[in-house]
């Protein structure tokens, strides 16, 4: 998507140990109308597999998840990395390594919001090693819902992410892809 | 606004301990469409004041905070409650008690994304004893910034939020107040 790989092109920050600041305009600041064109562009892309339920992580992916849900007409759930008093003692939880902490994290759904017969659509900020996504697919398993396309809006080719998703046998699609990156340069596909 | 109070009276849980459980719609699964409508009423109300950024606290903020800032074409800010290692060494934080964690939190904001002239419209979920709102007031003042407008989707009237942000002067405005709750009925203002 033009727009987005523009704009980590003049925004986005190289940072040590191979981290892409994209602070400005997805995770901390975010540019809603940017987010909601990008909601736009996965709901076109995944408008015709018929999707019940959108599905993130927070913090940094419900942006994107909920205007993706908002332009496909369906709710969004986001996991939890801490449980809050208003769920259930019976939980889905699974551990995914966080690439920003440099610790595992909890991922956390209430049973009350994601069951069996659902079609899940899973949309994240970034596709990297895909830890995180696994971690949003074991969950969706867990609750019996069927995951029917995953959708990122930065993929980082040369992480591995791809590989892993590959034995599920999904749809995924990233809305820009990054080759290779250091602090002077950052290289898209295409 | 009638649709949101309609929504909490059918699918709002109140807990033991004063907490209503809106999680089927707003804070776990979250109802992208309402919050688009109630992102189209903050913006609305908000309008003439002319807001250059919102601003809110992870997790539950950012949903009814992103639709309001796409409907009024301004970016969002949602203060962290840990720092990421993507945020510079010098930040602006500060502590506020959490009425669901039932401790103090951080609420972090990098002085990249709020500066002195900026004119900031505070978007929660909540308003009970304003506590989270009055550290985002804290945190607008540290950068320099101007509060112009509060907005909240569910104001509880009975904690006292209103009187605590009163010596502010400025507009707050609830989407719904709850004047009452227990586990049998929860009555609305007006």
């Amino acid at each position: 998507m033009k727009e987005l790989e523009e704009r980590i092109r003049r925004d986005g920050q190289v940072l040590a140990g191979g981290i892409l600041k994209v602070d400005s305009f997805v995770n901390h600041q975010v540019d809603a109308a940017l987010m909601d064109n990008c909601g736009r562009e996965f709901a076109r892309r995944f408008a015709h597999l018929g999707a019940t339920k959108v599905l993130t992580a927070e913090i940094s992916g419900i942006a994107p998840a909920l205007t993706t849900a908002l332009h496909l007409g369906i709710p969004v759930v986001y996991a939890r990395k801490t449980k809050p008093i208003t769920m259930p003692d019976q939980v889905y939880l699974t551990l995914a390594p966080s690439h920003t902490k440099g610790r595992m994290v909890e991922l956390i759904i209430s049973p009350e919001y994601l069951s069996h017969g659902e079609r899940v659509l899973i949309i994240d900020d970034f596709l990297a090693s895909g830890a995180t996504i696994l971690g949003l697919v074991r969950l969706a398993e867990a609750a019996g819902a069927q995951v029917i396309g995953i959708g990122t809006l930065i993929e980082k080719t040369f992480e591995g992410g791809r590989a892993a998703l590959e034995p599920l046998g999904l749809p995924v699609e990233s809305l820009t892809a990054i080759v290779s990156m250091d602090q002077d340069r950052i290289t898209f596909a295409g």
